[in-house]
């Protein structure tokens, strides 16, 4: 059996190798590719993706599984071997049930409908994009029935970020939240909005950069095991805990975009840096999920980078070197234009009460989609009239509306609940360290984050994809993924910003 | 036949699109990776690098190649088919007469020599690096074993780098150019030096980074195809013909190191830039050999960038940048300046004189250390020795002698050579041109190097590895590799510079 394990852990080393080379040519594609090389780009990928499916894919790994999961009763549920085997084999398992020639199809659907969704949104046009959708669609109604049926078909595509999640679960959370998200944008609405006239002047680029490198570095990125980089789309991309890499944007006309992309990407990356050893080149190498990894990336962005306890320590120092746009504003004025709260058509740019809303929107349509009880052709309707009970405000044009995100097009039905799941775990995950270290406050005060990333690792990241997301958070809070502290902590900042 | 031929091609495509990868990796890691990822990056390298020599030396592989070779002589020798079925077969020969447990323990062997070799060299102890190269030596007599006679062993190492060069031609050429270089630079040295102390003076590395790009622009370096970024050592990588980039380096003390650089990096990636997209994912995608591209780059670098001619066009624009270093620098005291004959003890650091002895003696000692005629104990004593009855100076230690190339220590035997042969070759070329087109140095006076480019794409570029070296060489300019133009070139250029 040891032998087996062996060989198992070296076949699966090599999967991960290839998934990491894939991955520094993902990278390299956005961040520094001439546009030359797209072409050869795309064939280097598809190589290297077909090779890693096939290995992963193999007899060889089948046999082995099946005979590793043999011995699984003789280990402790919660031992690295148990583990190893226990993933390896689920992820085995969602691979072969899928046929490659679907896999072909799908790959040929998609890279149709991204260009007709760039197309598409560029001419804000929806008939464009809708022929690829309605295949996209059928494509993912398909993809469902190689499966074993399970209590909602959507679980399936759910579960391929987040997984073990159930579509039961996530409505009952959203349907729990959403009316009290809508109530308290209602709220805030009616009260004189804050001011954020100096969030929209005219900064220096490089003098943002190097304040998001200090902030980054604050946090405890490490440099030696990293690097960040301008794009055009912010992400966070690593190949192995040791080479974890950022990229930020620079938008003139919304200069904190760079500052508060760099603090949510910095959290995705503590993340994969804070991954233990153990699990280098095995499948459990990474974050448990995506609404896990959210739950990083929203808590360094928000939860700390948009606290009074965060600026009290650096306002100072952004001021110092921005003078003239922030020399007559108060650090309250700061806080509070960073915070200002105001419904609109874009998810990218929501706020912290409104974003969660244009999630649940696309969850419903989704879930609705792949039911069958919306069709694509209804969409844009559909998506407006939301718009307007969710938010108050219908987007002018579908550009602005439902042709924004990219997901679709890329055929990643089940991806956007993550997002949301990700804000609701981050406050569950704050709350519970601040009642095991009442100073975090004082401790941001002084611009010190050591003993909060020290507790995420030793709670979230050290452990990799070990456990399942629900697991994970029980563990650590006590709970399942539960919404009331983060309605408890909008409600909180928001009536003292706002006077509610 | 033509559904195996197809099948081939598919088959060459995949490990080209491998090696690409592994190609990403190898620039990445040398001008972007985080010293962390070094590891995992070893890694990745590794089962690529596996994969690619299994697929390319797998039976399947071997049976397509036994039975297209039966259909050759159906071919034209110069057609497409011919020449796709002969390389590859020829390189799928040379790639499976190597056991695998053989290239197992010269990776490791090297891995350790390299260790060694820069301990060695940073703390100029022979000592340290002898042990390893005595192994190195070893492995490379072993290696020749595997291969038919030939008629010198040395003719092995050498095919690795210049496809059907012989050892006898390699001496014959350099045994009737060596007394010639040696009577040259003593000529020199008998003469009054000339002045370059503008050379030595600090330069803003912004603005000679501008220029470099400038200078890369005006031969032709297509941008959309590629990408320049600053790294230790300069090289060109090339992942297909449409994203070649180039990398060039800074030093203080030798300013003008990064423009000389760029221009010789910009060489090599016109040839790959040129390359013709029939050959694009086969055998032939890249250049015909080692010592055809670095014909190409010494031409850009010496025989254009250190040109009179050259300079009359792009002098006042440097001096325009530099005013205050060049304000009062004439541009034949500038023309001079950077064509200095200086014996010295470092190759990379040679001057046009004098480079072809460093690679003479290191030729000399290598095929002596393969025959066994020299023990590796007694290298560092016989390069002292060949310094000073070639350059005429003696390197005050090891570090600047013999320790001073990294190719040894990465098992490289076989390499050197293919310098000195790119710079006789440089002058083949250069002067067939100015046969056909007496016009270029009119040409070179404006700045146009158009026709120079396109004349050697259509003459060497577009063919990628067609054909042999000395095949391409002969198609050319009638005559194979002859040291005779560039001892005729060095004679008329230093005589003036000189006045000899």
């Amino acid at each position: 059996m040891q032998e087996q394990f062996g060989k198992l852990k070296e076949l699966v080393a090599e999967v991960a190798d290839i998934n990491h080379s894939i991955a520094l040519l993902g990278w390299d594609q956005q961040v520094f590719m001439p546009p030359g090389g797209a072409e050869e780009r795309g064939h280097m990928m598809g190589t290297l993706g077909k090779i890693a499916h096939e290995k992963f894919t193999s007899d060889e790994m089948g046999k082995l599984l099946a005979d590793l999961k043999g011995h699984l009763p003789e280990f402790d549920r919660d031992s690295e071997t148990y583990r190893i085997i226990s993933v390896t084999a689920r992820d085995y398992e969602k691979s072969t049930c899928v046929p490659s020639e679907f896999i072909a199809e799908q790959a040929q659907v998609v890279s149709m409908a991204q260009q007709a969704w760039m197309e598409a949104r560029a001419k804000s046009d929806f008939s464009i994009f809708r022929p690829h959708l309605e295949k996209v669609v059928e494509l993912s109604r398909r993809y469902v029935t190689f499966f074993l049926p399970t209590a909602h078909p959507y679980d399936i595509l759910l579960d391929n970020f987040e997984p073990g999640m159930k579509t039961a679960e996530v409505k009952a959370i959203f349907e729990g939240l959403r009316p009290q998200q809508v109530e308290l944008i209602r709220a805030i609405s009616q009260r004189p909005q804050v001011e954020d006239a100096f969030m929209h002047l005219a900064y220096d680029e490089k003098t943002m950069w190097d304040f998001s490198v200090e902030v980054a570095t604050a946090y405890g990125y490490d440099w030696k095991r990293g690097r960040q980089d301008p794009t055009t789309h912010p992400f966070c991309q690593n190949f192995g805990p040791d080479d974890v890499r950022i990229t930020s944007r620079w938008v003139p006309e919304l200069p904190f975009a760079l500052l508060f992309g760099t603090m949510h990407e910095t959290g995705h990356a503590l993340y994969e840096q804070g991954v233990s050893h153990t699990w280098s080149r095995t499948a459990l190498e990474s974050g448990a999920s995506l609404g896990i990894h959210e739950s990083q990336s929203r808590m360094w962005e928000n939860l700390v980078g948009r606290s009074r306890a965060f600026w009290e320590h650096f306002y100072p120092r952004l001021q110092e070197r921005f003078k003239t746009q922030l020399g007559n504003v108060s650090l309250d004025q700061f806080y509070r234009g960073i915070n200002k709260v105001q419904p609109s058509y874009v998810r990218v740019e929501a706020d912290e009460a409104t974003y969660n809303l244009h999630i649940m929107l696309r969850l419903e349509l989704e879930i609705a989609m792949l039911e069958g009880s919306v069709a694509v052709k209804d969409l844009p309707e559909i998506w407006n009239a939301k718009m307007q009970d969710y938010l108050g405000v219908v987007p002018p044009n579908d550009a602005k509306g439902v042709l924004q995100d990219i997901h679709w097009s890329g055929g990643m039905l089940g991806y956007f609940s993550t997002y949301a799941l990700g804000n609701l775990i981050s406050v569950q995950l704050w709350e519970k360290f601040k009642s095991v270290n009442p100073e975090l406050d004082n401790q941001l005060r002084k611009g010190d984050f050591s003993s909060l990333l020290s507790w995420l690792r030793g709670e979230i990241h050290q452990y990799g994809r070990k456990y399942e997301p629900q697991e994970l958070v029980e563990r650590v809070t006590g709970s399942r993924i539960d919404p009331a502290p983060y309605v408890g902590y909008l409600k909180n900042k928001y009536s003292e910003i706002y006077g509610l």
